[in-house]
């Protein structure tokens, strides 16, 4: 009963807990390695994974340095790029070789494929021979393709194969995949024919024909497809498994669900991040590669913003004659940027799942451009009273709710044009980001309010 | 050979493309079932939800009328919230209850789970008892649960079977689930002791035991654990399915990786609209809708643009002295709010997978703010140089300088600190969004630079 409590987490209770961190730490500090094993072992390799992220540089280094030849080699793939980089660069090679042959090929391929050349021809002179050639046949791969995320290891049955064939083999085979769900029909050219489910399989008797059970209705994959796409498919199909094939359409490997979960959520991520102007970063990385991974996006920023600047300073005396403009500035500038904010992080993400393409694309744009229109008159009213009120200067209200509604409707229309501009240019919409966008918003906002005010109110 | 070939997607080519939509617009105006049928007939139920929801209302009204009784369950849960009630809302109800039987019950639950009361009831008369009882029983666990999430049906073995006993049972039963990857092991009061994967139970013989080959060390879910630490659990630990059990450990149902995935997705896409302050809608809502839940963020935005206003407001002799710091405002301000978006991003992402927690919260603080301050200190020299040399005055480039050094400071320390403490507070960090942190960065933006400009400039 003790057991079965122990399977069920408290809310929130997955990943580590501050506790568990503090005793590993605390083990490290009194160096007994027997005592840091039999902590660790309960442990996920991610969760250990975790802990080593978690923990400062030199915390680390005693860490690794206790755990020493009881290294597991899952955690490796777990970690972070940036500390997998520390750690592999830390580690003998003799000792790290002995815990990369305990891996998969695939997970041997994406610990290896970001190490410098010497590094990586090393370890993988240590690999069996059969294993080398996989890795070195997926290093040929081009990065972000399915040939570099899928597994060589498939289970493969010929056409005229039954039920009973099958267990036969699979009973006396040695080395099965650690993950499969389907055995891949192929016909005498390796090309895959049909995939049988393994629970179909199971329910059928061992007389059944593969080739009357197999579902033939089913999806290849290139091995040269965009890894973003092969996460696409899965997600839109609810595949569990593919076949991967060759340009002649011969098998060369299978990609599973969890592959194409880890790339997902990558992708949205890198949406997300792209549209916050963050590069590619680690939590990990150091403060000097943050600062340079985020410099070029914040001088983007710095050469659009005073793009903006130069449109006030055609309205200096303006703004001499009238100081109350210089304080509503930042108001137009605001919710025309974060409006169109809204709209491309909606644009950006419909793009990314296929929803928004040239069918509906006319609609999408009407529409956001109308609900810029609106929400502009509606933000007009309010603001308008508020300026008014605020200045007692009716007519500067006035001028500020003709600004909101141009401002707001152009901030519609730019958050739906530019990243659909952008993808139709092979860019990727995400690019966008603040800066193409918030510059139009900025331009037109400071442009209208105070073109505006020049006219009316001076 | 040409069936292999037509299994092979160029890049890009999953999903939709323009010609088929088109084709099958024109074979709705043109009334022939038939035609549409056959258009039909090869897509994915995924895709044709994608058609429907690309078309106009009224093309998509024809479509459906064309399709009539050949309408396809499936569909309709792959469509969009939105869509989808509108397109249950049209059909008759005999169509609906005949669609809806051919599902399983997970995909029933989602489907009725939003309709209102009375339709709800009179869909679920039409179901089977066991069907209907299973639904009932689904919905009565909270949304966004487990209990919600989960398949009822599982494959689930006695601990003292042997792996011919499975194969057996699986062979005589008539309604296997649709995906499962494993059998649960269970003891006589149901708690389950352990899984076996299908390709292991396939490997071994007859006679192995089941309690011999089962994997001990596995995770449960409770039925009531929110969705999203789920999807955090899948993700983490690779698993592919997990069972559920109730709060007594009895196994109630199974989730598998493909409802997680879907879940991982909308979790990212919902942190990712929180940070631009997007709120719950769907690509085809109407205008009105999304100008309502757009509403609240700029209203939000709003007030804290005033907040901001009414700091320059206070310095407006300095600004009527010096008109070039109007100008210069929305320099200060843009870069301010750009770099506090930037950490803000990362910061919230990295709670949601839980790899920023307290172990080291304070490094990442820490690492934010010197961040924020060595850009900060390499921007103020850039604009330094160009506020001196656009107004030749070398001390407004001074002050600019300064006042960019306490803005990205300070935007680095909101950026980390706003969610985190939003965080801490049980809050959704992502609320943070524009509103909170971009508040901060403009006021302190501000004020510096104005005040500095008061103190040094005038």
């Amino acid at each position: 009963m003790m057991d079965q409590l122990s399977n069920f987490p408290a809310e929130d209770d997955y990943g580590l807990n501050l506790s568990l961190v503090e005793a590993v730490l605390e083990t490290v500090e009194q160096g007994s390695q027997q005592q840091l094993l039999s902590l660790l072992e309960p442990l996920h390799g991610a969760d250990i994974a975790d802990i080593l992220e978690q923990i400062s540089p030199s915390e680390r280094e005693a860490m690794l340095t206790l755990w020493g030849r009881e290294i597991d080699a899952e955690v490796l793939s777990e970690l972070e790029e940036g500390i997998r980089d520390e750690v592999m660069r830390d580690l003998p090679d003799d000792l790290l070789a002995q815990a990369v042959r305990e891996l998969e090929t695939d997970d041997v391929v994406y610990l290896v494929e970001d190490l410098k050349e010497p590094q990586q021809e090393k370890l993988l002179e240590k690999l069996d021979v059969v294993d080398r050639i996989a890795v070195v046949q997926a290093l040929s791969y081009k990065e972000d393709t399915a040939g570099r995320l899928m597994q060589r290891e498939v289970v493969v049955a010929p056409e005229h194969w039954k039920v009973g064939d099958i267990i036969d083999y699979m009973r006396r085979a040695e080395n099965l995949p650690e993950s499969f769900y389907d055995v891949i029909v192929v016909n005498p050219l390796m090309h895959p024919v049909g995939e049988v489910r393994l629970a179909t399989i199971m329910g059928a008797g061992r007389e059944a024909p593969i080739s009357d059970l197999m579902e033939k209705d089913f999806r290849t994959i290139p091995v040269d497809q965009d890894i973003e796409d092969v996460a696409y498919a899965f997600n839109q199909y609810h595949m569990v498994s593919a076949p991967v094939v060759d340009l002649e359409g011969r098998l060369v490997g299978a990609i599973t669900i969890d592959d194409a979960m880890e790339v997902l959520e990558d992708e949205v991520e890198e949406d997300m991040n792209r549209l916050a102007g963050v590069g590619d970063e680690d939590l990990t990385d150091k403060v000097w590669r943050i600062t340079k991974a985020r410099f070029p996006w914040l001088a983007v920023n710095l050469v659009t913003s005073i793009l903006a600047s130069i449109v006030i300073a055609q309205f200096t005396d303006v703004i001499e004659a009238i100081v109350a403009l210089a304080v509503l500035l930042p108001i137009v500038a605001s919710m025309g940027g974060n409006a169109a904010t809204q709209t491309l992080t909606v644009a950006v993400r419909a793009i990314a799942t296929h929803d928004l393409t040239p069918s509906n694309a006319m609609r999408i744009v009407l529409r956001e451009t109308l609900v810029g229109l609106v929400n502009g008159l509606v933000f007009a009213v309010i603001i308008g009273f508020v300026g008014a009120f605020w200045f007692e200067n009716p007519m500067l209200g006035v001028v500020l709710g003709l600004a909101m509604i141009a401002n707001l409707f152009v901030a519609g229309m730019a958050g739906i044009l530019v990243p659909i501009t952008l993808d139709k240019l092979g860019a990727d919409p995400a690019l966008a980001s603040g800066a193409f966008v918030t510059t139009v918003t900025d331009i037109v906002g400071f442009f209208s309010f105070l073109g505006l005010a020049a006219l009316m109110l001076v």
